[in-house]
């Protein structure tokens, strides 16, 4: 007798334990992930106030998103509300912040996927769309088609009350320095990267959005992966949501966004190491730079990149959140 | 003796009546497939005269990619030379034949990819290029790009010495007369479809590309699938090559090309059950109308469709030829 109820102690004491451990690998009721796009910073290359003005802009960015995820909003809405955010902010490459490309012009491209119906939203080479991601996400409710491109995108947004601005309002202090340096120099591998964000809602919906100004100095109406559904963006209830950041064409080629979902729903990986796979091996042996941020159906989340940094942070219901900029 | 001499005897004969059916199991040198878009024809619905023409376009298509082929030239160009002739005739949706959109203006959209290295091209939008095939592939070769759209793709094109030509030369009598028709009756499932074309070659090298004027009346720079990779066209040594054809919304959401090709890398499938898979269950669930045509590395083809045509023909190395209009 006292020893059965030794052991039923020791279950006790053993439960009390692995409590903790037990509640954080629960699903969450919600995860929102972001990326600021993704590069080749070290500690020593890059300025204490240039992260921490980037580490405010992703904290904002995750803050917009997870009100809406709190209140038991849509992933869709989440995952617009943080990307809008980081189209506001001067030091991200999208919205505000774009590149300007050889010709000294502004080309922006945005899209985004609802992972309940696997419908998605693109626009392409638009350069007076203040909000890309909001246009991308009009494309997809009031229109039959998923991407429109240059001035007819920039003509259905302007008819659905999407903000039009002027193409100044994109050539900021910052954008126009980099253009002119880079321009001089002849400097090749300009500032690329781009923003994006995945999210889980309290109703088990996940979705995904990525926007871009493209490639400093990029030419001929050059368009990378984020407008391109299953590339830069892809989401499904049934896997994951992914965005995407790095050198598009090898985005392009390796179908990076959807590869991550059907390494996942066809070979049954873990979402961590299908991104792995994808982003680690494929891509790093092809020298293709760049990263994913992910959140799966259960709310695992993976954030990986082949270069020395990218912009990321998180923040799921358990209050578990981080921003970090260096892979390592 | 006898009875030795009558089993060597049976063993003979049966080998003799049993190698063709052993030859024509065995990889071909070379196969050529190639679609002229998808679409609701029946033999009630169709005119003889019609098909007459149909059917001589895509035999001319089949001829110009086999000439290629059998000399042992590589499924890159055999894929071009077949496109190529498609883009010239205007019976087809694409280069001379396309159709007209919503403002009375032409909008024309290409990709290519070659499977031995997973390089691909693609132009969105264009309306000055003869052969936009030509110019995909001249993105692929001559850019450090996959994608470029509208203007700046023109630009290139015509530095590259593709050939530019007036867009009046693709307003011929027939789109005219459909685009009159339609804009009156408000019609709303106007003539859609794709030309395209897949390849392997002597070296055992594949080849995809697709090439399309989109669909009729549409609007706001609307792109489809035929310029996204993964989508409208994927080539890959180690699958298959796949150029798909119908309702490009729904071909961009389902990154159908890929898909086929995922389904035999993850999951070992077939070419023939990867393709019933992703076009007959999953796209016919979904309303998604069209099809494919694919060819694997084994030689293996396949052009299935959920729409009750698709314009379509096939050559291999074997003789073995045909050239088809319905789906039943």
């Amino acid at each position: 007798m006292k020893k059965f109820s030794f052991v039923k102690l020791l279950v006790l004491l053993v439960a009390i334990i692995s409590l903790p451990q037990v509640v954080s690998a629960q699903k969450p009721e919600y995860v929102l992930v972001i990326h600021g796009g993704a590069g080749y910073l070290s500690p020593e290359n890059s300025s204490e106030n240039e992260l921490t003005i980037v580490k405010n802009g992703l904290q904002r960015s995750l803050n917009a998103g997870e009100a809406v995820l709190r209140a038991g909003g849509s992933a869709l809405d989440a995952v617009e509300a943080s990307i809008r955010m980081l189209e506001d902010h001067p030091a991200f490459n999208a919205g505000r912040g774009a590149v300007i490309n050889a010709d000294g012009n502004i080309e922006l491209d945005a899209s985004i996927m609802d992972g309940s119906n696997t419908m998605a939203g693109a626009i392409a080479g638009v350069h007076t769309i203040k909000n890309p991601i909001t246009a991308a996400r009009k494309v997809m409710e009031a229109s039959p088609h998923v991407l429109l491109i240059g001035e007819g995108a920039e003509k259905f947004a302007g008819e659905q009350g999407i903000e039009i601005i002027d193409p100044s309002y994109f050539f900021t202090e910052g954008s126009w320095n980099e253009y002119l340096r880079i321009k001089e120099t002849q400097e090749k591998d300009g500032r690329k990267g781009t923003v994006g964000a995945v999210a889980l809602d309290k109703h088990g919906n996940l979705a995904a959005g990525t926007s871009t100004g493209g490639m400093v100095m990029k030419q001929y109406g050059r368009v990378g992966d984020v407008p391109i559904i299953g590339a830069g963006t892809y989401a499904n209830n049934e896997t994951c949501a992914v965005s995407a950041t790095g050198h598009g064409e090898y985005f392009i080629r390796n179908v990076v966004s959807y590869d991550i979902s059907a390494l996942m729903l066809y070979k049954n990986m873990s979402l961590e190491d299908a991104a792995h796979s994808v982003v680690m091996e494929k891509l790093a042996k092809q020298k293709g730079n760049g990263g994913i941020i992910a959140v799966d159906k259960d709310g695992n989340i993976t954030m990986q990149c082949n270069t020395s940094s990218m912009y990321r942070g998180y923040v799921k219901s358990t209050g578990e959140t981080n921003v970090l900029i260096f892979s390592k």
